[in-house]
């Protein structure tokens, strides 16, 4: 979409999106014979495509601090597989019961519901798995690992998909809580575990938190608008499902020009974090205009 | 149950049951307070009772390699999160549909469908965030975590329970993989991850390795004769519902008489192995011989 203040032309990393499909592609899933079915609707959702955004970040952030990216693709790709498991389980009948993602059958149309979530079940344990296996300071790792599952409970991930699920007052507070939580936590988690796992400390991993969290902020606020404004064909599902399932949204809320307005303000918080962050931070400020600018 | 060859007297470690119970009831989840409902479902189905055979087992052999088993209680919580996680998913109606567990109605029944499926994903997340808070040297810590989020996925329990949806043949070799996977991994992770976080050498941990997998093959017999001989009333749920679903099991593929022979064998090669592993094992024992003569 164009937004007034928004950038004019967006560069992303597509390096490292290569690195993140690559990676993606060669994970094997230790599945017997039996269950190989589970491993194929594991890798269905997985390699469906997207931006990885997520585990781009993670990568940006490394490449930032003058690390190698290709060292942190454990952990990204765990958080993509974290995020792939929620996305499965959201769109069952019983949460969003969507039929298209990606521009492709749901998984639990393609393979049942059972089967669907089994996977996104599976995901989640591969996840863990993957991410014990990061290379380097096993305290380091296991406080990375914290921060993540952190990010995906009852704080985080999942209590927003409960607060999704369950909420019927129209209340702005509680709708940018939902979304910190839901969008905004993992977002956050897939920068956050960059400085933890390079050891820096606490003041330096401020301003990474903050971009972090305004931009799962900004994230949801262009994911309402695209819901009303965006085309069918490139989101690769049916635009207005947010309003026919009555949902709470930046535009619902707060109409389509106010949105507007709220995402170039979240942008321009997120970039001013960034100007305190220590290293390069070029990828993440890219990472952030395509957000921004994205229009699926 | 009374089979041929059980010991006359078992003394299930309920010091050791006291000491999990009182952990759980005072395990928080820092869940925000839009998401509380969804806390009170996690503690729901975490607090419904049972024997806590894993949690169990972690802590009888923390104690038996001289350890202070309260100092693995981060662990031994974190297998029961996960392995009530997956008895919440189990019962979906995509899955088992069953409307009752431990005498109560099952967490989608009293919460709903999308309750319940968040619910267990995160029990999951937060299993892995206490995980992570366990004390102790941070690469046994994760170590331990590769070996339970392993026993969890593609190759353990949802991998197994993805073989329980999907199988139709009727197939002895089969049925075994399906509950090494899905219920014998979980068991053999609840024993295996002390030995690692004890930092105990291979060879010794091979005896606790064929303890526990024999014991996850034990507990899945009984499960089966049960399910066709045990009351209702003590079971929490109506039995026979493994017939009726038309599942594969030891009783429908082998016959009552056989499946009890196959216990008592099971029974015997697991309290074998323990004879060759380090420290006391008279609480392991113990365990062994309650899940060989459990009513329930």
């Amino acid at each position: 979409m164009t937004i007034k203040g928004a950038p004019e032309a967006v560069s992303y990393p597509e390096d490292l999106r290569s690195l993140v499909d690559g990676a993606l592609q060669r994970l094997e899933f230790p599945a017997p014979a039996a269950a190989g079915g589970l491993a194929e609707a594991m890798r269905y959702s997985l390699l469906a495509g997207g931006k990885r955004v997520r585990p781009v970040l993670t990568l940006a952030t490394a490449r930032g601090l003058g690390a190698d990216p290709e060292r942190f693709l454990p952990v990204a790709c765990a958080i993509e597989l974290i995020h792939t498991y929620s996305l499965i389980h959201d769109d069952l009948p019983a949460m969003d019961d969507d039929d298209l993602r990606r521009g492709q059958p749901t998984s639990h149309l393609k393979y049942g519901e059972d089967v669907a979530i089994l996977s996104g079940d599976a995901l989640f344990a591969e996840a863990v798995r993957l991410f014990c296996g990061q290379p380097g300071d096993p305290g380091r790792v296991l406080a990375a690992l914290g921060e993540l599952s952190g990010a995906t409970g009852v704080d985080g991930m999942v209590g927003g998909q409960y607060v999704d699920m369950t909420v019927v007052e129209r209340d702005g507070e509680l709708l940018r809580t939902m979304h910190a939580l839901k969008t905004g936590r993992l977002i956050a988690a897939s920068v956050a575990v960059v400085p933890i796992l390079e050891g820096l400390a606490e003041p330096e991993r401020i301003p990474f938190r903050r971009f972090a969290a305004e931009l799962g902020v900004l994230f949801q606020i262009v994911d309402d608008i695209l819901d009303v404004t965006g085309s069918a064909e490139k989101l690769g599902k049916p635009r207005g499902t947010d309003e026919r399932h009555g949902k709470l949204t930046y535009v619902s809320l707060f109409g389509l020009d106010r949105a507007r307005e709220l995402a170039a303000e979240s942008h321009a918080k997120a970039t001013e974090a960034l100007a305190d962050a220590a290293g390069e931070t070029g990828d993440l400020r890219s990472v952030a205009d395509y957000i921004f600018t994205r229009d699926a």
